[in-house]
């Protein structure tokens, strides 16, 4: 289970400021907090206030800042692929990328990308028609991303397919199958993709954002999900996964099963 | 999803002695905290201190005390079809019987026991050669509990499944197995046979019970789990409970869902 932390991102007042003021304080601390508690890739994301010309400067100097202070790879959060190339090349590790649709153009762009930097990509189950309404059409899409990761020779394990978590208070039929979908999404090719959500999405704008978080994950991870973006801080989520990966036979159960987590 | 109290079995100290003393007081007070924290059913177990000659008059006067301080059904935990008739003779409402195993000389006792008492049943997935090794196995069971359903005219919403959940720091490799046979169970009959697990053996001398309880739980119910005998004294377990039906998109989602859970 790779967990992304989803915490340098400029819908975030702290991030959103230190990006206008170029500032790397509050991005620096995020980088060192999300490595300490655990965070495999973190997810980086110029917010929505940088213009599309200023993007690929601020993803880059997003990665220097990050990868100064640590180890891990980035996840370059953007639809711009100028601002992900850009991110790319001062990338230190192997990257992921965050994402593509489905559009054909789209992944005409991003999974050569991919390729040429021995990038992860992340390819959403949507186009543009808009978000599939169930697990069927979710799945379709997933398809054409797998046909396309193996026409453009991306290995099958670097492609995260994100059949996209909406929140459960305005779209609650959408839960269950984007859960039916990580389960279908894993039987498409053999080795299977990657599934991967975002996960927080889930409870936006809701009562008992954390309780619905964490018991949504262990859901997913159930049906075979292999990596989410989320909140690497709350202590109770990252729990969750260390449990739900015991009682999946997938580590090996020890007393201390949490701290070796 | 039907919550069933654990806590009045004999393998309690204070449930143990009242029985011995023929004292009330522990057994009214867990039926009413049980109710109060918004049990289906209260499970009841005379223990395994109390011979099997003395198990019916033990079950039928628990099942007295119980029904006299709550409103709720009981469930009789007994191997012990003496003990269980009792039980049901005294019993108002409609009571569960736990359990039958899938051999077939305890199924032509407890089925027609289950039919002529208009009572739910619960089918352990084992026989005399032990606890099935993986799911299909323990799905082969649940097909001869079915049959024996429709042979003895129990309506197939009546019968519960139990998959036999073992201690993950023992029998790993078990907690995927049976996540996987509540799933395939709930495709062997239309309508589906209903599922249910004892949940708190998960966990048995492991750290971090309830943890690992609250976590598997919402897992077997992402597989279609209907029921579960647990401690609804843990509130975060019931909290559990509650958000994942509202992810299943089985209870409509409001911001107080857990207040009217």
């Amino acid at each position: 289970m790779e967990l992304i932390g989803e915490r340098i991102n400029g819908m975030f007042k702290d991030i959103k400021e230190a990006i206008l003021n170029k500032y790397p304080g509050p991005i620096e601390h995020w980088a060192v907090l999300q490595t300490k508690k655990g965070a495999h890739y973190l997810d980086i994301n110029t917010g929505p206030t940088v213009t599309k010309e200023e993007q690929p400067a601020v993803m880059a100097w997003l990665v220097g800042v990050v990868q100064s202070v640590s180890p891990l790879p980035c996840c370059l959060d953007s639809t711009n692929p100028d601002a992900v190339e850009m991110g790319l090349k001062v990338h230190r590790g192997r990257a992921m990328i965050n994402s593509t649709s489905a559009d054909q153009w789209k992944m005409d762009i991003f999974f050569p990308l991919a390729a040429k930097y021995n990038a992860r990509l992340i390819g959403l189950t949507m186009n543009e028609q808009g978000v599939p309404r169930d697990s069927a059409a979710r799945v379709a899409l997933a398809m054409e991303l797998v046909v396309n990761a193996d026409m453009h020779n991306l290995p099958m394990q670097n492609l995260y397919i994100d059949p996209l978590v909406l929140p459960v208070n305005v779209a609650q039929e959408h839960c269950p199958e984007v859960i039916e979908a990580i389960r279908q999404i894993k039987t498409l090719s053999d080795p299977a993709p990657k599934t991967i959500v975002g996960l927080s999405n889930v409870s936006q704008r809701c009562a008992e954002r954390k309780l619905l978080n964490r018991t949504y994950l262990g859901m997913c991870m159930a049906a075979g999900l292999d990596a989410a973006i989320l909140d690497v801080g709350d202590d109770m989520l990252v729990e969750t996964a260390a449990a739900t990966l015991v009682l999946l036979n997938k580590v090996v159960y020890c007393d201390a099963f949490l701290k070796t987590f």
